[in-house]
């Protein structure tokens, strides 16, 4: 059987890692063969600038080192364990990719998409997920659910200010609007069970 | 009085950092304000870097995840140190910059010079040394003295093979020839006060 690659984007808060988990189970008891893994990291190396990336005060690094660094990563991860994975038909759930790096390090970071995408064609070879669900919340909803689980342990990210957040948010609600075939938007207000159930609605056609 | 950016390059054991402090303590010595700085690292995000990219097995990153990890430190330490030197007329004096990448990513690693450029314009708004001076020896001679420096100590690039080294020092020559304005290749087989005095003779027109 063919393995699929799924991403779930979103901001802070929206309930992506709640969803990736629910969706692996629900995949793996239909009988697929299931990776859930996460950006940045996701491989070795990748984890490694995690730490990079993640840690010290939200001006540790430039828009454009913060690119490279990610793209970095995400050429590891894409060719150690995404790649293999898919090949092997292996169905491949990933915790944010190449959407949260043109909407945070593009939009909200000034980095011009065109850049975005083409460190991605260098380091990736372009490749992008069959499908990939936004996952969307009023930024203040998702802001004040990661606050509660996270409490004082924001990353360099989550740290940053509402107008970010909303900048990010924007940018994700463009991919989705210039890509539709690729991208599904899921209202994540709902209850979570019905989230995942509208995602495997939506992956139907690829599970008969 | 104006700062001037220099880089050296060349294999291992070319006597690269010997030449870097001898420069610096004549420049000094001249009335200069002098930073030693060197790549990867210089500054504290490219330190960060370095390590990851410096330690591990040859093969723990593909050539196209440690290009965008050069261009990642490359322009952390641009943006944090080597700008703010040059504008507060600093002589900026690097141990390797740009033309390794293109050298050992580039040419020995199968990575497009056009794409090592395309990185640096990205990350480092294609920031160049006013003058680069490769410190040329044969492959052999450099080996030996770099393994009698660094017993078995050597890094992910100093442990490849020969063929590798041989193309690194192809790449640089190439480099020189197509840009003599800036490259002056320099026979580091001499004497290591007849290299500095070399590089110094080179540098009198902006030393007057």
């Amino acid at each position: 059987m063919l393995g699929r690659f799924l991403s779930l984007e979103g901001g802070e808060g929206a309930g992506k890692s709640t969803q990736v988990r629910a969706l692996a189970d629900a995949l793996q008891a239909l009988g697929r063969a299931t990776l859930i893994t996460r950006e940045p990291g996701g491989s070795e190396g990748a984890e490694a600038i995690r730490a990079l990336l993640m840690q010290g005060d939200a001006g540790r690094w430039s828009a454009r080192s913060e690119a490279l660094l990610f793209a970095a990563a995400r050429a590891d991860h894409v060719e150690k364990v995404i790649r293999p994975a898919l090949d092997a038909g292996t169905w491949v759930i990933c915790d944010r990719y190449l959407d949260s790096s043109r909407a945070y390090q593009g939009t909200a970071g000034g980095i011009a998409d065109a850049d975005v995408l083409a460190l991605h064609a260098f380091g990736s070879a372009e490749l992008l997920p069959d499908r990939t669900y936004l996952l969307t919340l009023p930024v203040h909803v998702g802001a004040g659910r990661a606050a509660a689980r996270d409490g004082a342990a924001a990353d360099r990210f989550a740290a940053r200010d509402p107008s970010y957040h909303d900048a990010v948010a924007a940018a994700f609600e463009r991919i989705a609007e210039q890509e539709p075939a690729r991208v599904r938007r899921i209202d994540a207000a709902q209850d979570s069970r019905a989230v995942t159930t509208a995602i495997l609605a939506d992956l139907a056609p690829w599970l008969r």
